[in-house]
């Protein structure tokens, strides 16, 4: 059936406000408009970010809202003036626009689009209005993705082409987790062969900056985390070891000094926590080490630390999406995944229908899953 | 007169305790022992670590101490061992240790030697001893050099030999002040041709910095300081303008973003005050600007900011004197001067006698100088 230019009415988990669970609902999901492609997803993960948005923690969002954000789909239509995709075509949808125009896509040396949500709310279609209607309200989208829906619409800027031999239901992991984890080892770091690092937090984005420490050529790659559970998985994909915080009475820091001696070259904070993020400054070489902020900080807490942590030469940097300038780098990323080059697939613990959404999320509070990928 | 393996006695300007002014004294300077140069200082800049010194906020000083630490002067003597200078040999003493053996000093990409001050207090010689003596009492060092004396005792990983054509009164400089500006912009920030700079604070350091960043090619250099008097200098050195954050309502940080369009490539803070710490970082490139701490922080205050300002790119770094490994690098920055490569002497605002001290202080007290030498 030809649905190009109607409404699709469809399935969406929307989060009418903050702090209550969401709702799967039907949702009318309009055609794209100039500029718009509209996808359908086939599989989508479930990031942190996602479980911000559900407790209200992550800025500028509106309500209600569709969440999701790291999913891979087909292109169902396309609006006018669209280029880049043609229906049928196998996508993914990019939580960072690249808009090819801006200050910051001219640039080589970031990816920071400045039609990115943190620069200028994504909470509308560019033309201020939303396709999503549900009980006769307008609801909100999120990131200009949306991918908790079966069908969404996005601007072309966000959305990308990928090789048609790609398992969507693998390869979504592109869209946000893996490019975040293994860019930020690769693009923001550059970690260098022989080096050490250490990696705070082994949940999917986690263990996939252990893999990209590990493609980089790191010798010690020490993984973090209270949860021991994690510490196989993390192994299986790279770390030389791992250590659990409560296992010590000094702060881990200390524990990093001694094992490493001086500190590590790199260290990655991927929880979203403050006093992990200073843990890891700590943990760097003072004359030389790089921490790396990977997670998403609380909204509004300030970071607070003694400036001397600073002053003898350590780096404090934060890395966006790995540092990836998305359009140019997914269909590269899952071209080399076809390849064999790396196999993200491990951090995939659990597949489970869409309409099992509440059930993932309480997975995921649980700490009983790595990431888990929705199927429609 | 041969003083070899005699006590010398000789002024030298001692800091009884914190918050007091220094007094001018007569001490009595021991050989030095294996390992160990005496030089006689001939010129001596005042920096303002000296000052945190006499008001007790730099980290883990001893007191009675004798401060001083730009410096140039001709060996006088050497102990056991020293083969790296001999008696005679114009030399500059360095802050920053460079022994040559420490697992830092055995890396390339840090000047942290493991000998410094931050790793282990200088306040004693290497043995836990002093050759200072004042009133029966042992004085300490500071930073292993202590200039602020006629006569001084230092490691031989503390000294270091340049070319003997060189003017001393003008490359004591190169002991701190210039190499740590010069060097925040050419190894720490690694200024790039076309690129757009803000220098927080323009006393002696921050025009160096200014000068850094002209000599790497930037083509927007902003200087920022509440004294306007300032102003010229910095222009003169290669500031394309200046502002004072007095002059606008809004925070300088708005300025600067409002004045570059995105916020500046690289912002430096010169001053060693949290809040124009948090200022230069929000000045920055949100998606690749670079922040470097060149000012030396109060010591035990937390630096505390909104952690997002990293999030989507930027990089927090410390400079180290300029990152600058010492013993390699002051002898070739001195024959670069030789060669007219920069012009540091422009920086000098005064040249006095060294028991013009307190007046000394009284000028940089009073804003009144840029870089201030004393002459024995």
């Amino acid at each position: 059936m030809d649905t190009s230019g109607k409404v699709i009415t469809c399935k969406a988990a929307i989060a009418w406000e903050p702090g209550k669970p969401l709702s799967i609902e039907e949702v009318e999901v309009a055609p794209p408009k100039s500029h718009e492609v509209r996808v359908k997803i086939i599989a989508t993960g479930i990031c942190g970010t996602d479980d911000h948005v559900l407790s209200g923690s992550f800025p500028n969002v509106h309500y209600p809202v569709i969440p999701g954000h790291e999913g891979a789909g087909i292109v169902e239509s396309i609006g006018k003036g669209v280029t880049c995709v043609k229906p049928g075509d196998k996508v993914i949808p990019l939580c960072l626009p690249q808009c090819g125009e801006c200050e910051s896509c001219l640039r080589s040396n970031t990816n920071c689009c400045l039609k990115t949500h943190l620069c200028a709310p994504q909470n509308l279609m560019p033309d201020k209005t939303s396709r999503f209607i549900c009980k006769g309200k307008q609801i909100h989208h999120f990131l200009w993705i949306s991918t908790f829906s079966e069908y969404t619409v996005m601007p072309d800027s966000t959305v990308v082409k990928i090789d048609e031999a790609a398992p969507l239901d693998k390869v979504c992991l592109f869209g946000c987790g893996f490019s975040t984890g293994y860019g930020a080892a690769l693009n923001t770091a550059q970690v260098t062969p022989g080096s050490t690092c250490a990696i705070f937090g082994l949940g999917g984005v986690g263990l996939s900056v252990v893999m990209g420490c590990k493609a980089a050529g790191a010798s010690q790659i020490i993984g973090i985390d209270i949860n021991k559970d994690k510490f196989v998985k993390a192994e299986e994909v790279g770390a030389t070891e791992c250590l659990n915080p409560h296992d010590y009475e000094k702060p881990i820091q200390d524990v990093l000094m001694e094992k490493t001696g001086h500190g590590v070259d790199y260290a990655f904070e991927v929880v979203g926590c403050l006093d992990t993020l200073t843990a890891a400054l700590a943990s760097c070489h003072r004359g030389c080490g790089v921490c790396v902020m990977v997670g998403v900080p609380p909204s509004g807490s300030p970071l607070s630390f003694d400036p001397m942590l600073l002053f003898t030469g350590r780096t404090l940097k934060g890395s966006f999406i790995g540092g990836w300038k998305m359009k140019d780098s997914i269909p590269q990323l899952v071209s080399s995944y076809l390849e064999g080059k790396f196999k993200p697939d491990v951090l995939i613990s659990h597949t489970l229908p869409f309409s099992k959404i509440s059930e993932a999320f309480a997975l995921v509070h649980a700490g009983k899953s790595i990431r888990i990928i929705l199927v429609f």
